[in-house]
């Protein structure tokens, strides 16, 4: 028998499971030195599947290193690395001298039952897997390609700043950020009809920072969010810790449902409305001009503060670069939030929000609370970045390759999916969101697809009060032409099943 | 008349100071181009000082740069350079079309009303100064010299990463960190006795972001949190901002006064203790075996955790190094913090703690929340540093360094001071702990040190109650030894007057 481990307020009870540990259950292990993947990513990726199909449940304990190694006839380091892999990602963990257990669901999950959210972190989905899978197609992942990153420009970068700023790049940052990095992307804004300068500018260590502060500098327990429905899980969890009550509100082809919107914002007074104008995630609808237009018009008339989360505008490849909320705000409801996680690197953890004057000392407050301040070592490395023109050149480079990969995919899709797998049809972005037809469950399509060899993203997490099973989000960022072709047949097959 | 102006709740209310915007108010400026310091420099610096004195109070417009280009005799583009530093620095601000004016105290102080605290922030004081001000002697930065990292090596390591990783080093990183960093770390933990193991440590962001995440995760509103008293302000801030309750307790030579803790352990029930048992910030000092015994025990026995903040253990010099509280804790009741930004490079943001398995799931979504992970290129670079030993020898080095200017300080510090000046004479760290004669007032006496071109640090914000106001900080940890002997004249002259 399991039993479901409770880490979040006793010291562990390790309850061995007498079943499951006999090495039989292991039978099924089949590894192949002839595989390009190396034994220890096969029996990496086999044991989770055990540990994901409750083969293997909550609290089992593994079979010591060596008698797997004799049972599997193969060298105990491979084991050890396995397990050292299963371990990191959180699936299973050590007790000194006593062996290894899989983890309780909750610690995979990475929720805690207090914040009382317990969606399934999208984010983590797309990491805690080994880096090399090539057995599954993974159209999980919405991060590029790590390939496109030119490595030898950024080589010449660091150099660079290092040569020219030397100790003094690693020295204290203040908390608004390194002046000439807000004075370069206050420049930058321009381009896309947002007028602010560089004290307006507050440099955040990726989005989902830029959200937790302005949640933790604006709302108090009880208070009212307004989100997109579906929208980004990352800000519902940090909403929700902040003790924020969260009102989805239904997203439409072409933005929010206005008539729920007014409706709501009559009735509960939002501190903040939490919106993605410009290709949402995980929609990939834009809003019409018309909807921009109202929902400023609303702010203001409701005084309430809009978070404009950009993390993908860039990528818009049929009509010319849609643009922000924030271009169009008069009377600074908007502060507009960018990420360059999602378009250039994420392992540097770096973006921006525009600070509306009245808040400048809450959120820079907050943020230094937070962590003082953001690397400025990295700021001064994107500083150079934007300043030579990499910048736009990477941009344009995203642009032209992900545009290829867009319209194969759409094509790819329409080939083989049945006319009841329903979709909007995006105007750039990384990701399709298909709406299931009736018969199926998302989790438990995802689920199968998993046995398939194919990563896709459950919806269900997009929505606050997960009420959602009909949904998937479908992503080509990290896949070759030959992959997305490989992931929609097997999509296709299974909806024609 | 000057307005205060509200930059927390309202949108700002621009109120010209008519009297104080005559050009007249500036005839004290003194510029000369045969300082060494450009023009732009000594320009901001006196606008600062005419800031601090109050001669111009928060909402005074400034003279438009033309006009007091005319006046000074001076090319506008100087004026422009010293208004913008005065700007990034947050002491000023402009309006489009309006001009610029002197902020509010409030944004000054980078602190918000409704956090309850009104504390100078001691790293804002660090920062908030252009970074060239030879002019004067800074005693209050408690930072390494810049100089002292070695720009060649980290180039190497660098490359190295990138020419190992490519664009994969900039990927998204797990939440809990890059495990051949937390493996590293753990190994390099057995040195000063604290046994652990990757899966126990969650990188974080620095140590501000550690103390934040753990103040998240452990507390509700009206929990209370013991500190020391005097202990870092940083701290002070997250806490109260966590809705906590602090309750400091007087710190004797060789620790808390135990008597107190117990007292108030029975009585308040807190569910943190927040302290730094060795080389103590700002106190310098550290604590007996007989006091760490006896704080593991009481922690034990109500069911407290602790948070060991450990920033700068290594510069201890007169001793042996000096063993973490985490090192004597059998139960699991420490989390032992590192901040990295003390004794290598703050730029960085790095840092790790130690969770207690059942805190883990918790920690490590607050930290999801907080910023998803701490950058992956970052840790690669730090784990590297780790690996090739070039972490050993630099903290070889500067304690060769540092000890060196610590004996001197230490010694001229003898020289120049009154014997009604009283100190606690530290095993180590980067600065001295001072107690005022009873005739001197700490904020007072660091306003003249100022004037006098001596930058101290006032040791009322280190006390959450702000109630004492006989102590400041002094430091010699960006100074050379010559430095360092005018910096003590200075204040043996201020002593004795």
């Amino acid at each position: 028998m399991c039993f479901l481990i409770n880490f979040l307020i006793l010291p562990i009870k390790q309850e061995e499971c007498k079943i499951k540990e006999e090495i039989n259950i292991f039978v099924s292990i089949q590894l192949s030195k002839k595989d390009k993947e190396p034994l220890y990513v096969q029996l990496y990726d086999q044991l989770l599947t055990m540990i994901h199909t409750g083969r293997l449940g909550s609290g089992c304990k593994l079979p010591p290193v060596r008698k797997l190694a004799r049972y599997l006839s193969i060298n105990p380091g491979t084991i050890v690395n396995a397990y050292k892999e299963l371990e990191k990602n959180g699936f299973i963990f050590s007790s000194a001298g006593s062996g290894s257990y899989v983890s309780s669901q909750t610690l995979r999950q990475h929720s805690a039952a207090d914040y009382e959210f317990a969606t399934d972190n999208i984010y983590m989905d797309e990491v805690l897997k080994p880096q090399k899978n090539s057995q599954a197609v993974n159209m999980s992942s919405i991060s590029l390609n790590p390939d496109v990153i030119s490595v030898e420009q950024l080589k010449k970068i660091f150099i660079e700043v290092l040569d020219r700023d030397q100790g003094r790049a690693f020295s204290y940052q203040d908390s608004q950020g390194f002046l000439p990095l807000r004075e370069s992307i206050a420049a930058n804004l321009r381009s896309i009809n947002i007028h602010t300068s560089a004290k307006n500018l507050q440099i955040i260590s990726g989005a989902q920072q830029g959200i937790d502060i302005v949640a933790r500098a604006l709302l108090k327990h009880g208070d009212y969010v307004f989100t997109e429905s579906p929208t980004y899980p990352g800000a519902i969890a940090s909403f929700l810790a902040n003790g924020a009550k969260i009102i989805d509100i239904p997203l439409e082809q072409d933005g929010l449902d206005m008539n729920v919107l007014e409706k709501n914002l009559q009735q509960f007074h939002p501190k903040l409305i939490y919106l993605m104008p410009v290709l949402q995630n995980p929609s990939g609808c834009s809003y019409s001009l018309a909807k921009r237009d109202k929902i400023i018009k609303l702010a203001q008339k409701h005084n309430v503060i809009i978070l404009e989360d950009d993390y993908i505008s860039e990528l818009s490849y049929r009509t010319k670069l849609l643009a922000p909320l924030k271009s169009i705000d008069r009377h600074d409801n908007v502060i507009y939030l960018k990420s360059l996680s999602k378009i250039f690197m994420p392992g540097l953890r770096l973006g921006f929000l525009t600070m509306p004057e009245y808040l400048a000392a809450k959120l820079l407050n907050v943020k230094y609370i937070t962590d003082i301040s953001t690397s400025g070592f990295t700021q001064r490395i994107f500083d150079l970045y934007l300043r030579e023109g990499y910048w736009e050149k990477h941009i344009k480079d995203i642009r032209r390759i992900y545009k290829t990969q867009f319209e194969f995919a759409y094509k790819t899709a329409r080939q083989y999916f049945p006319c009841d797998v329903t979709w909007h049809n995006p105007e750039g972005g990384l990701s399709f969101w298909l709406k299931l037809p009736e018969r199926f469950k998302s989790k438990e399509f995802c689920r199968k697809a998993k046995e398939n060899n194919l990563l896709i993203t459950d919806g269900t997490n997009f929505y606050p009060q997960h009420m959602d099973t009909r949904h998937i989000r479908i992503s080509f960022a990290t896949l070759s032409l030959q992959e997305i072709e490989t992931g929609m047949r097997i999509l296709g097959a299974m909806f024609t099943k």
